[in-house]
């Protein structure tokens, strides 16, 4: 997909018109991409996005339709205009891959270039990173809660306009769901697909068994039969038992059957055992209808069967706690060499300030222990003093048999990509294993045990002078 | 925008490809497209996607790239690949114009064509009307809320993905939201472009007057000031003030400020205070910080003075009572010209079977009375008894004074658009007059008033009977 460099803010323009008619627009700046709090009241956050990002920042440019629509405002200048018509983005930025499992208050990208172009990307960044982040966080969550059984995306239909299907789709493989409806997921991005028929093809033949079988005619390895159109006991099923015997005779075998409807625990159970006496305990059970980890977690307590969780809407608009939007913000954090702070009225929210780096400190057996931000050139060893961002006072040690790995490497320089772009099994591997490495409590759907985010002694004692600073320059 | 026909989910193009194989795929069929309760636990829905879904259908073709994905999953035949690759949507849509007031259990759009073809363009056609038609209805309810106030969008950050931001201001705009900071929704749709600067901008210079300063110089005709960025009454205000005052010496006027944090109500009342007394009157007060309809109509109550809502995360991703999905379904409701019935487990939210027309009965002052969905060609009249499609012993008679207008018209025949497609404008002034007529209480945030919809006796009968036969086949 090729974004609009006009998929922005107005304000971006602004900015930039103005940043470039004061001979700003190439004083170096550096902008951390950071959401506050993990999504869905959870204890962390799966990564995704920055393939999408790093694709719109190659493809940066603006077409002559769209410096002539920006003349039609009459707000520029056309030495602004004739400086955008050669406008690329040639800057740097460091991120984690993409899967990492990452925190509140940890800087993501940290993108720097000149100010101008540094500011000007703040939109676009922010819509892919906030979305896909969001959505592999939510498919995580639901991954976790389905178990052994296999999560199935088929959100598309509910999905907020096209691209939050195509998107979601890609989002939801990296965080765990690795199969979807979703037929242009699959071309573009090669996700396994996985599909079988809607009720409306029960109802185009004249009973539900002639239906049933002839899909499982056109279908003979590969037919999932939907069994709840007109009663999932008393009709879907034991037309389904009569497919599955046929099937047998042919020398198929039946590869499942879903449930759209009714209690999903319950008629499971019906459903299995019925199958099993039959001699199919090989038949999938499909199960469906607005879904989400906490209805799955839920039904598992209560010993439903199901093989096979087809999640749609709820994941394709990461329904829950926070309204469908993860809060990532963008922020200035250095100019000129300079570092920068933005306070907010609540002090404990006031921005990190300079370029920093983002280490996780692990155990000898690789679990994590905690995750630190750190000045980029700053020194930190096991052993040091930590400081809870939101409470300067407070510390911690990090443990002395720790070893500290930086999350982030620079993946862009110069505006070109500088590091091969994992596929997209990889990402969703490292997000499943890291996953596994977190302590106990950091994956529970509901009051998660909260992971351990730090601020080095060099970011915590520039934070404070410079609050300082403009609280007495400000007299706040 | 161009829809790739693979934005689909895989179970059409099996079914398609079952339908084909047995010589079904041009039997007549008819679905309807409706949702089954108003978005937000409201009292309406504003139809928005109309457009979009036309330009969808219209373009509607299998390239051979796609052509070539299908047949690497190895699950269609040669000779239905073949037949895609002459697939064009040749059939009939009716809907309602867009910016309709429009309610659940109504068909909005009805699809008519071979049944491959009409089945095909579910999931497309579900995708974008489901989200243009929540989209533009939180914006109806977030501009009701703001009353005189002006409302603008950006929540381009914080949508869905790239299309999230784009197709939500577009929607938007059709709800009443008429302009966006969305640079691209402005170049696409004729919307209004609005915008200012960021918190980074201040940060950018060695002072907040100074970067007010420099902004009121760059734009001294459209100049609105980010006051929050230090302590709005300490620092942004008396700094906004000195501002204004040089602006105007110089023959310009301030245009507004922004704030963008802490309690706006209080504050929006202090800084109109401190402008007014200045002799600013005209220095217009944009608040934003989280703003939905709920928020708003909280703040105007405690006497607000806030002249522009800025509204982002939570109106471009829909947020609120129904997780961010319209729940729109697709139906086949004929086959064959033979009614066909979906019944669920409960009765009451069984379909309506058949092709129906949706009629408004229309009180001499104009206002709306009653909906009535009947059958497409029975004759309905004033003074006739309807019913209740959830209690079918439950009826009203339609007042012998109403008109009866039907909602809906043919827009596309042959696959071709049939009638001049209005212009975004003249939709959202539809939707701003409709909304209007309501009876009273039906645009009441919070339990609003149910809109009655009908069905007629010959929808009812028809149901009645249909429902009968299949529960006797099934005996369920």
């Amino acid at each position: 997909m090729t974004y609009s460099a006009l998929l922005t803010d107005l304000y971006e323009l602004t900015m930039l018109a103005g940043y470039h008619d004061q001979g700003m627009h190439q004083r170096p700046a550096a902008f951390d991409l950071f959401f506050r709090h993990n999504p869905f009241r959870g204890g962390y956050a799966v990564f995704a996005g920055l393939d999408t990002a790093l694709s719109f920042l190659e493809e940066l440019s603006f077409k002559s339709d769209e410096l002539a629509y920006l003349d039609s405002l009459k707000i520029f200048k056309p030495a602004f205009l004739n400086y955008l018509s050669e406008f690329r983005f040639t800057g740097k930025v460091t991120a984690p891959p993409e899967g990492t499992v990452v925190f509140g208050g940890e800087p993501l990208l940290t993108v720097e270039g000149g100010l101008a172009e540094a500011q000007f990307v703040e939109t676009a960044l922010l819509n892919i990173i906030n979305f896909q982040t969001l959505a592999a966080t939510k498919a995580a969550r639901i991954k976790i809660a389905a178990g052994a059984a296999t999560v199935l995306e088929f959100g598309l239909r509910r999905a907020q306009g096209p691209d939050g299907g195509l998107s979601g789709a890609r989002a939801a493989f990296i965080g765990g769901v690795r199969s979807t409806s979703n037929v242009l997921a699959g071309m573009r991005y090669g996700i396994p697909v996985r599909g079988t028929h809607a009720h409306s093809w029960i109802m185009a033949f004249p009973d539900e068994l002639t239906a049933f079988r002839t899909y499982a005619k056109e279908f003979p390895d590969s037919c999932v039969l939907l069994i709840d159109t007109y009663d999932t006991l008393q009709s879907g099923l034991p037309n389904a038992l009569i497919v599955a015997r046929e099937l047998k005779e042919r020398g198929h075998d039946l590869a499942g059957v879903r449930i759209d409807s009714g209690d999903l625990a319950y008629l499971s159970r019906q459903v299995r055992a019925a199958f099993d006496e039959a001699g199919f305990p090989g038949v999938k059970i499909v199960a469906s209808n607005e879904l989400d980890e906490h209805v799955i977690e839920s039904m598992r307590r209560e010993g439903s069967r199901i093989d096979i969780y087809g999640v749609g809407t709820r994941l394709a608009t990461c329904a829950g706690e926070g309204g469908g939007a993860l809060g990532g913000v963008y922020k200035l954090v250095s100019m000129n060499g300079e570092a920068k702070l933005k306070l907010t009225s609540d002090v404990a929210k006031a921005t990190l300030p300079d370029r920093k780096k983002v280490l996780r400190a692990i155990a000898p057996d690789g679990s994590f222990i905690l995750d630190l931000i750190a000045l980029q050139d700053e020194e930190v060893l096991p052993g040091t003093v930590v400081f809870d961002p939101a409470n300067p006072v407070r510390h911690v040690r990090i443990p002395e048999q720790a070893r500290l790995v930086d999350l982030r490497r620079m993946v862009m320089e110069n505006g070109r990509r500088c590091l091969p772009t994992p596929d997209l099994e990889s990402s969703a591997d490292l997000a499943s294993a890291q996953l596994q490495l977190l302590p106990e409590g950091c994956l529970r759907l509901v009051n998660p045990h909260i992971y351990k985010v730090s601020i080095s002694a060099g970011v915590n004692t520039l934070r404070l002078k410079l609050m300082t600073r403009i609280q007495s320059k400000y007299r706040i």
